[in-house]
Order: C-alpha cells, then sequence, then structure tokens
C-alpha cells in the first residue's frame, strides 16, 4: 500500500492536470489554436534555463525553475484572466488566493508550505527569482505574439503603448533582455503586427 | 541591438515551440484531445520536484528537471512514436539522434553541448538522474491512462503483459514508487480499464 504522504502528492499531481485545459489569449506559432498554462508554462522553463545568465546579478535557477511550473496553476480554479483585462483584474487577486489556498493545500503540508511560499514571492515580485520569472512570463507572449504576426493583439484590439508599459520592468533585472523587448516592439511597430 | 549569443538562444526558443503541436497517445484528463509534448514535459517537470523524495539515492534535482524539459524535444523533427509501437521503434534512435543534431544545434555551442549530453544521458538511462525521469516518463502516462479509464489502451489494444513491462524498473531506483505502480495497474486491472 502506498502512504497517505504519496497519495496526497498523486492527489495533487492528478488534480494540475487541469491546467492543460486552461487557454491563454495567446496563439501557439504557426498553429491555429491558443497556447495551454501548461504549454506556457514548460516554455518559461526553458528559457529560464537558457537565459539566466543575461540576468546582472547572480540568481538560484531552481527556485525559477521551480516558480515557473508553478505560477499559474491557480488558474485552474481561477481561470485566465487576461493581462489587459482591466474588470476581470479587479478580484483576480482574491479568485487567485482562495486557488492557491485549495490546491497548494492538496499536498503535504511541508510541500504544500514551500510551493504556496515560491507562489507568493511569484506574485508579489518579492526577489530577483521572483523578478526574472516576472520578466520571463511577460517575454515569452511577447514572443509568441512576434511570431504569429500580431494575431491576438489585432483580435484583442491591444495597441503598442500597452505592450510596452507591460514590459518594462524587463530592463530593471537585465539590459540585455530590455534591449531584446524594445527591439521586439519597435519591429512590431514597424511590420505593422502591432498598432502605435 | 542584440548579441548573436542571445539571437542563438532565441531562435531556439521559437524553434521548441513546435513540440506544442506534437501529441501524444494519451488523452490529457477529463479532455476529448491528446496530451502535447509540451504539456506531458511540465508534468514530468512538476512530478520530479514532488516525489524527488522517494527515490533511495540522494540526487540532482535540477538536472533531473532540465532532463524532463528537454527529453522529447527531438519529437519536433521525429515526430512521437508511440511506446509499444515496435516497427516505428527500429529507426526511432537514429531519427532522433538526426534531430538532435538539428536542434541542439541551434543554441551557442556550450549550452548546445549541456543540453545534448543531458538528452544523451537520458536516452542511456545512464546516471541514478535519469534513471528518476525515465520512471517519471512512465509513471505520468500511466497515471493518465488510469484516470481516463485506460481509453487509450483500450483504443490501442494494449494488455497488461505490455504495461508492466514498461514499468517495471521503476522498482530498481524506488520500492514505493514501483509499488505505486503495481498497484495502480493492478486496480486498472480489476476495474476493466486494461485486459489482462
Amino acid at each position: 500500500m502506498t502512504t497517505q504522504r504519496l497519495q496526497q502528492q498523486i492527489a495533487f499531481i492528478i488534480e494540475v492536470d487541469k491546467i492543460k485545459q486552461i487557454y491563454r489569449k495567446n496563439f501557439v506559432i504557426g498553429g491555429e489554436r491558443h497556447e495551454t498554462d501548461a504549454e506556457h508554462s514548460w516554455h518559461l522553463a526553458i528559457m529560464a534555463i537558457l537565459l539566466a545568465e543575461h540576468i546582472d546579478y547572480p540568481l538560484d535557477i531552481l527556485k525559477v525553475i521551480k516558480m515557473v511550473l508553478i505560477h499559474d496553476i491557480v488558474e485552474i480554479d481561477a481561470g485566465d484572466t487576461y493581462c489587459f483585462d482591466q474588470i476581470g483584474g479587479l478580484d483576480k487577486a482574491v479568485r487567485e488566493q482562495a486557488a492557491a489556498n485549495r490546491l497548494f493545500g492538496l499536498l503535504p503540508e511541508d510541500q504544500a508550505q514551500e510551493l504556496r511560499s515560491l507562489w507568493d514571492e511569484f506574485e508579489q515580485r518579492g526577489s530577483l527569482e521572483a523578478k526574472f520569472a516576472d520578466a520571463l512570463d511577460r517575454l515569452q507572449p511577447l514572443l509568441l505574439h512576434y511570431n504569429t504576426e500580431g494575431k491576438s493583439w489585432q483580435l484583442n484590439g491591444i495597441t503598442s503603448g500597452k505592450v510596452i508599459e507591460r514590459n518594462q520592468r524587463t530592463r530593471e533585472i537585465s539590459d540585455k533582455l530590455g534591449q531584446l523587448v524594445d527591439d521586439i516592439i519597435e519591429d512590431s511597430i514597424s511590420k505593422g503586427y502591432l498598432k502605435k
């Protein structure tokens, strides 16, 4: 017989499978369908591994990876709130706190505390790791928008001011990634993917 | 202007987006659609974090996570070879080696070497980390098959002998996970999800 501890871990692993059915606003490259939260989180983890060297300070990469892998789990209960949705954004925090209580609460207490604390840190941008994770969470959709010719921006009436605002924090932690973001936005405007 | 190094990293990050369009044989839980490789890889990374404590020897968890995140990238070129497909399995290694050369070759040389070496290690089960990653790669679909009442097993005519054989290595690295696997298979048979 498996122990209660292992049963709790498996229950969580099964429950978070639902993140594969939470669809984001952006599209996968070359595809017709929207990206799922699980796919997005996988992509952030790959980016964290490859791009950590561009952060101007030393950081704990394992912590960043854990953060990006779990950062959207709360959307299983709270749904994906579009980053440019001002009304949905109003009660987002309340909905996501309740989701975090329920979902992380499925785990054995020590693991629940570890992941919850990582999630809180991410939400509050409370460390260099959280700021890097947050920058990746903004850069990754930017890359997908750019590589789908701005399809989702156009469908949702998003203009360059909002995109610039959403990505301006990146420069706080990395000049190089900040420059990359500026270049992509500028090129998106000049190619007509993003309205000025 | 971004450096050539950063451009290579971004080119890889864009290219591997294609893993979101590689569909596996198993279904997501409760859903009607097949799981993508990106979703599967995300799930393995979550499992690695939570279940590492059940491995009977100390291991480098960051290495395991990197391994599971990249283990299926080669399927972008080589396609998903169903684990029970004996004919597709014949030239799988050749197709996947070529894919690894091309895909990891997009990266700056040091990162290409690191990820390629992790992928080789995974393929060869050449370390405790690789054996754990491999066991997760077998346990995760088992959990999904069980929680979709064996839908994919039935559609593909898979019987218990094959599933037992595929999961028997798990006990080599963890008694507890080995027992879990046995319990799930036994329960799948008794519930009629898996034919004896």
